[in-house]
């Protein structure tokens, strides 16, 4: 389908706006009014450099508060239309979006709005132009999508037909499904939001918090089957009003327009998601030689060499880190991720316009694709066979496939063995700033990843917000909660074919805190904290005793807990118990414990944990 | 009367806080529990920093979703409230706030709220603590302050009294009034916070965007005078959540509520303010050289030399200007500001917290006392005594009096000549990040000024937020318009009579724009432009055809616009006429006329303006 994207979606000048579009590879642009205004440069030229950049222009917009009203005010508002025909053949468009009319003083009289809107359409063809009229969520009188259709009905003119747009029907609350209703031929285009679920104006609600289809909480998808059912066969183009994309990278906005778009299309299409992965293969950190003692502590061992590079793989039950002796601070570089077919995964991470990373190897390494996350994790894709790229420990042969499979390999399932990590329970990446919508778009469409619980977490110095996404999607309110069961109930093996990512931001204050940690699960957590409490007490991040006070106000808990460090959670399916090391360059390690069907991350806890890494790093960010 | 500020209100550790809040005079705090959770101190540490710092620690809150619940629950609800009586009496805290339960469990049954109110009571009164309840205003079945008043007074136990939120109460559009049915007595905490007017659901609203008294819009002082009617006198304590709070510098923070609880006592005390200047002295600009051929074109004449510093007054019609030869980047460093009572104004100023600056002079200058604003401009409360600082230019001779009154004085009203410079019509200064309220409330109480319109402008690369305030207070939808036309038909003599501020923020992205201008009033602007446009185009905005474009859509105005690049506006009351310079280091100008009784700032060009300053300064600021 056509491609196209209002020009106030993304930031920057008229000029660079359209650079960025083009190069993402839209097909088209709606000129946002606004845009040209403040535009040093004359529509002819617009129009121009539109057209070397491969670029059509699909609709001018918007044209406001012209309908249903008062027969003196109807004749200024055709002279100022007419002006506006002339802007848009100088701009070499041929479709006005007309929105109703908003202002108090027009007039609820649905035949009078239809009569006008028919004068206008006489008055746009003799310029070749059409006219698309759309309600406005906040219209005056005419705020719902079939109400607008029933006025261009009315009027019955070639030239009119009407506009759809995914926020001012989907905010409503208004059934996409009577779009079917519109002959395909009178919807003249369709413009796409979505949008978080907020509870607060909507004026003020479309105009700083719209996103991109697949980054909010809508059904977009589902509305776009009805205007396809319906006939329609224009472009697909977005339309988004956001306070962080105003002040975004240009370029970057655009390519997750885009992308947006493209995982729309695959959606329609209803084909399973071709690269969802089953675990994490593995965890690689940068590192200057600080994190080998601490893997250590951990109960890792050292299980193996890589035969060309300076990293080292260490291993404990199905959790496996590669260090990499970059001799940069310690920081999160890279995440395997077990795939059931990686080349495919890459293949249709690329048609998503993910950026594929390119990778030095030697001729004797396996091939292993990477692509770049949001935040520049480096994300491979793998099967086992990377495993024979590491020889035994300081050795240069590669381990048998056998022995691998033994020492890491994903196919043996692991039992929890008392007091031992068996897996990575999930890893939580800081996202760059304005970036947090990006991130749910990218890990949902590259990666199958389903959202789960988004939060708001105060900290000393500011409030972050936290999303977590998994393989599993999350059952509704009043949905059946067998899937999420059957997890839990398949215990530390099954639990370990989940892949689970937790996407922080900084959303006020606190820096840009560069924190990320892996977090690692354990079927008895209470013994790994026992020995980690008696041998490293240094490495563990320090809980107040007023946490435990308030704790044992709330829970009945062991009083272990308390002498341990250890941090604890409970939902309506299960309990979680969790702690914490101290944080090395960039990155700390948690170790978790889900008891029964536990489906958060302790959030209620993060809060002291904030406090007690500023507490270790006073004012990070600051 | 004291004052208290719950410790959420600002930002850091809570040791950081106590220290910030003691700082700033507060007599005492009230203790919010997660502030205590993350805190590494046990409570008897807390407890013994307060008292070395003078701080009383007034309350200790919230304890949540105690009452109206079913028995079961109940004796858990007093077992947590036990182990909480002990923190308590740790801390040191014999106050503790209940707010009304939120919980869907909890029951609609005012009798059994009453009756579990009162064990909770007896309960507390064994520990010598007294419980505050409060009404939160999405509370599940009590959402009112009076039925919170009810359910206390059924209840009926001596440690059993209310707590008011002025928050909670006039964001429901609860009228205050009926606290006077509550008796003094029976009211054991008042909690004060302010809020902008937002459409947003009511939760949000408080958790993000509750201001300190004087910054926002909710009548926090009417309220305030209803409890002392009813005979309170306990504390007075701020109690806020603000996003921008959070990350703010915690000390400037807490003097800012310092300040909002003086200026709440001295509007309480209903005095007039005795510190509203009238109008503007001068504008002292930071130079190296380049700003006074800026100021010779727009027909500035050099009228005098300071006696013994580099400064040099520059004058045209009642606007003068100080050219300070710093060396530095051309910048607005000081404002004059014409003073009934100079001395006065500083010693109000002083009561306020606001910083008084120290001055070098040489014995002979008159006495001329500043503070600095929240920006760091510095202004000047002035009689005409400074003009006999000044000689002839060049001169090292003070100027005779009558000689300054004639050239640049106060005294004369000067009559608007074809194409001059009459005054300053306003200064616009860019606040710092985060401190946008802090200068509303600053202007309100040091210098009297009310708020006008607030308005959120976009250019490329994110929103500005502009609030403009005046000596004139605005009058709301139906008031009479009386005060303003008086003022809009006195003329320009009249007009200078007035001291207009906007205060500007880059609300999103924009970098910190760190420009500011002043505005200097016309008569015949046109005249102005025709010259300018001849002898200085260079100096001049340069302002795209499609702005004219699209006003002549929209308005009926002379072709000359165009050509002079003059911007257009009108409201109800007038017309205004605008144009601007191009920017000078940090400085530019703009040149406007005011037409009738128009009352704005030409906000709607402001988006054309910022994008012709963005070009002219490609990505400034990012």
């Amino acid at each position: 389908m056509r491609t196209s994207i209002a020009t106030v979606s993304v930031s920057g000048t008229l000029t660079e706006k359209l650079i960025a579009i083009a190069t993402a590879g839209f097909d088209g642009v709606e000129i946002f009014e606004n845009d040209l205004l403040v535009c040093p440069h004359p529509p002819e030229e617009i129009r121009a450099r539109a057209a070397d950049l491969g670029l059509g222009i699909d609709l001018y917009q918007p044209f406001r508060d012209f309908e249903a009203v008062p027969a003196a005010t109807l004749e200024a508002n055709l002279e100022r239309a007419e002006r506006k025909f002339r802007v848009m053949e100088r701009l070499g468009a041929d479709l006005l979006l007309v929105c109703s009319n908003v202002s108090p003083a027009s007039i609820g009289d649905d035949a009078l709005a239809a009569e006008q809107l028919r004068r206008l359409a006489e008055r746009a063809a003799e310029h070749g132009i059409r006219i698309a009229y759309e309600a406005l969520a906040w219209g005056r009188h005419v705020n719902e999508y079939l109400h607008a259709w029933r006025i261009v009905r009315m009027a019955d003119h070639p030239n009119l037909g009407t506009c759809l747009d995914s926020f001012h029907i989907l905010s409503r609350g208004s059934d996409p499904i009577g779009i079917e209703a519109i002959p395909g031929e009178k919807i003249f285009f369709l413009q796409l939001a979505d949008a978080p679920l907020l509870a607060m104006d909507v004026l003020q609600w479309s105009r700083h918090y719209r996103c991109f289809p697949g980054q909010g909480t809508l059904d977009v998808a589902g509305l776009v089957q009805h205007v396809l059912n319906a006939g329609y066969d224009g472009p697909l183009s977005l339309e988004v009003f956001n306070d962080h994309f105003r002040q975004a990278d240009t370029g970057r906005t655009a390519r997750d327009g885009m992308r947006s778009l493209i995982a729309l299309e695959q959606t329609l299409r209803g084909a399973a998601h071709p690269a969802v992965p089953t675990g994490f293969a593995f965890a690689e950190l940068a590192d200057a030689g600080s994190l080998s003692g601490v893997l250590s502590a951990l109960g890792f061992t050292r299980t193996g060499s890589h035969t060309s590079k300076p990293v080292e793989l260490w291993s404990q039950g199905e959790a496996r880190m590669l260090l990499n002796a970059t001799g940069a601070d310690p920081a999160l570089v890279a995440l395997g991720l077990d795939s059931p077919d990686p080349a495919r995964a890459v293949k249709h991470a690329e048609t998503l316009l993910a950026p594929v990373l390119p990778r030095e190897r030697a001729p004797q390494d396996a091939s292993l694709d990477a692509i770049a996350a949001p935040d520049g994790t480096a994300l491979f894709f793998c099967d086992t066979a990377w495993l024979g790229d590491f020889g035994a420990p300081g050795d240069s042969g590669a381990v048998e496939a056998a022995g691998a499979a033994g020492a890491a390999g994903a196919a043996v399932p692991i039992e929890a063995v008392p007091g031992q990590i068996t897996h990575i329970d999930h890893v939580a990446l800081t996202q760059p700033w304005h970036h947090f919508d990006e991130a749910a778009l990218f890990y949902g469409s590259v990666l199958g990843l389903h959202p789960q619980e988004s939060l708001e977490l105060p900290d000393p110095y500011g409030l972050l917000r936290s999303r977590a996404m998994s393989t599993t999607p999350v059952s509704g309110a009043g949905a059946t909660d067998e899937a999420a069961e059957a997890t839990g109930a398949a215990g530390a093996a099954g639990a370990a074919e989940q892949v689970r990512m937790v996407l922080n931001i900084a959303q006020v204050g606190a820096g840009d805190t560069p924190w990320q940690h892996v977090a690692l699960a354990s079927g008895d957590l209470l013994s790994v904290a026992r020995r980690l409490r008696a041998e490293h007490p240094e490495l563990l991040l320090p809980i107040p005793g007023n946490y435990y006070d308030d704790l044992e106000c709330r829970h009945d808990v062991d009083p272990e807990l308390r002498r341990l460090g250890v941090l604890y959670d409970r939902d309506e399916h299960g309990e979680f118990l969790h702690m914490y090391t101290v944080t090395v360059g960039r990155v700390f390690f948690e170790i978790v414990q889900r008891v029964g069907g536990y489906r958060g991350y302790g959030a209620v806890n993060a809060p002291i944990r904030l406090a007690a890494q500023h507490a270790g790093h006073p004012k990070m960010g600051q």
